[in-house]
């Protein structure tokens, strides 16, 4: 059983650091306390996500305990240099209920009753400024300029606001708080884990393990899958939308995605794999439904996308476009060559000619990353977005 | 009044910043917040530091408030790195004994009713971890790695602990925390008093004028003024040791002290300035004593010193020799060539033909800078240190 959990970690971990002492601990039969941590003001989980759930899931499997952490002590301050959109003050009330989301989507795939969720408020909130003066004294500032985004920041002249050196200090010290023995991430988290390791040393702390996974492109096969860049499969959304998302991307994505999410065995995934694009990529978002909302809604979504796109004769394979605003849709027609002018997608529009995935849409729709935009019986543009 | 403190200032300042914004306060009659910042660890003053504390005592004479900050919370903490053998840490006891060191000598050159000492860690041990990020997020890294020491540690690739990123954040904040108008320092401070500026401004508080002095060479003629390097002239010494230590210094820096130190009128300096260097530097012994000490000291002082070198024709020019161990008698009586070996020395010691600043030396004497060491009647040498 360890000897297996330890051969699936090594075939998907792009970086395993000390995998001889990881080895050791599984074999010897330790119960490990494995860390994932998780970012507060995104409660939304997305099937790029899945890489390191399943990871989780293996390890609960094992008999091992997974802790995983939600960040919420800056989301709770906001970004004190009130400069960054991307980090909202969050009230103690919304932070709860995004925990209970995280939750609804962490119990897609893991055991709940073994998963420890701990909020990093419990231990930051309580440091003095003689704690993180002690806390910063760990490392050196040489160390944390390493950074990749810090590195590049420097190099390009980018501002980096002083506080932001405390961040990776807290994730680290987030591993000394619970005490962790492995933690997981993907690999723009290798710094972070590494770091983690530094501190717990300087805590007198045996430093964990760590396991770096592939980072899973958009449905757009170009950026990492991110709820900001529209490019993302939610764990939350409606079966019917993650298999047609799932139907949309590029069919060079498909080997990663079936290899690295699709939770199939590895006979399976080289069976999917063989088949033509277009029927991989139905078995893929099949597979997906079925293992986040069960086969029944796996069958139904299937069935949905069949009455909208096969028997509405929406072709497999079209010319893609980037739009440059997914809420304009008289913007999007003209962009995309769809229509002449604004007015004239306004006329086709009106007459009822322009569909959406096959539904006949209004003035106001908004464009996804993935849809197909139709105007007539032929003429149809897969969109891109962000 | 004002006008006369200001034009004070402008002669004896390197920088004044804004110079224009602090004359029209002065000119105004605004009641100005004077801060001086002072290491904890150290509380022996010196004779560099009348610089500023004359400037202190015109701002005081104007009816200005000085404020002294005793960065005590750093000290209290101890060095968190535990690398650092200048930041021991002390106890509060400590912290209080040092304030009184503080208070005896502030009291020789200011009006102690009329000076506020404040310890930082007052405001600082309150702050938690929040607090500490909504500060740092007040500037950036780049702004604060201008500073000259951190620039020079990147550039030679010398590690910089990350706490100590919070240093310059810690002493800009007591300025905020003072609501200070003015502060001042020695040249060595400009990034740190500009950085308060800043620090003020993103508190919402108007930014402080800032002025700096020159920094004074120690009696050695080449490097700052410090008790570390063992070049320095305590205020709180005995006469005997300010007289004595003030006859020994290089005669290049009479100018210097007289123009900086010596708490005379223009008129007098020039009086003194005009006189051969032996008796300007005589003149100036007896005033720094007499400022410090009283007039009855001062002739004392001057009585003391001419028994010992004058009557025992100690020569004013002697040549000057650097010792590598002040505590090693013999090996200093070997560097200096004042003796061909230890054993020499030894045997000249022994007969009493070793005399510093012309009093008999035995084995266990140790030198100090500027002693004069004679060995027989005609061999002088002046001993520097550090």
């Amino acid at each position: 059983m360890s000897r297996q959990l330890f051969e699936r970690l090594r075939e998907r971990a792009v970086e395993i650091h000390v995998a001889d002492h990881l080895k050791t601990r599984l074999e010897r039969g330790d119960a490990l306390r494995v860390k994932l941590g998780l970012d507060p003001t995104a409660p939304d989980l997305h099937v790029g996500h899945l890489v390191v759930l399943d990871v989780l899931r293996d390890f609960q499997d094992a008999g091992h305990t997974v802790v995983v952490i939600i960040g919420d002590y800056t989301a709770l301050i906001g970004d004190p240099s009130g400069r960054s959109e991307t980090r909202p003050m969050l009230t103690e009330q919304q932070v709860a209920q995004n925990a209970e989301t995280y939750f609804k989507q962490l119990d897609m795939v893991l055991y709940r009753a073994k998963i420890e969720v701990r909020h990093n408020s419990e231990w930051l909130a309580a440091m003095t400024a003689a704690d993180i003066l002690r806390l910063l004294a760990k490392a050196t500032l040489q160390q944390v300029l390493q950074r990749e985004d810090f590195a590049d920041r420097i190099k390009s002249g980018t501002s980096i606001g002083a506080h932001e050196i405390l961040y990776p200090f807290n994730q680290a010290y987030d591993s000394v708080a619970i005490k962790a023995d492995v933690e997981i991430g993907g690999t723009d988290q290798l710094f972070n884990l590494l770091f983690g390791r530094e501190i717990q040393k300087a805590y007198g702390q045996e430093p964990q393990d760590i396991a770096v996974f592939p980072l899973l492109e958009g449905t757009d096969g170009e950026q990492k899958m991110s709820k900001s860049l529209g490019n993302y499969i939610g764990l939350a959304e409606p079966p019917e939308q993650i298999y047609g998302k799932t139907m949309s991307i590029p069919d060079g994505l498909i080997d990663k995605y079936v290899r690295l999410i699709s939770g199939l065995g590895a006979k399976q995934q080289d069976d999917v794999l063989a088949m033509k694009p277009r029927d991989a990529k139905a078995a893929l978002a099949h597979q997906l439904v079925k293992r986040l909302h069960g086969e029944a809604a796996a069958q139904r979504a299937e069935e949905d996308f069949d009455v909208k796109f096969r028997r509405r004769e929406i072709p497999d394979d079209m010319p893609e476009h980037r739009v440059s605003d997914p809420r304009d849709l008289l913007g999007a027609l003209v962009e995309t060559g769809l229509a002449r002018s604004r007015g004239d997608a306004r006329r086709l529009i009106d007459q009822g000619g322009v569909r959406i995935n096959g539904e006949k849409a209004g003035l106001d729709a908004t464009l996804e990353d993935g849809d197909v935009l139709q105007a007539g019986k032929r003429s149809f543009v897969r969109i891109r977005v962000g």
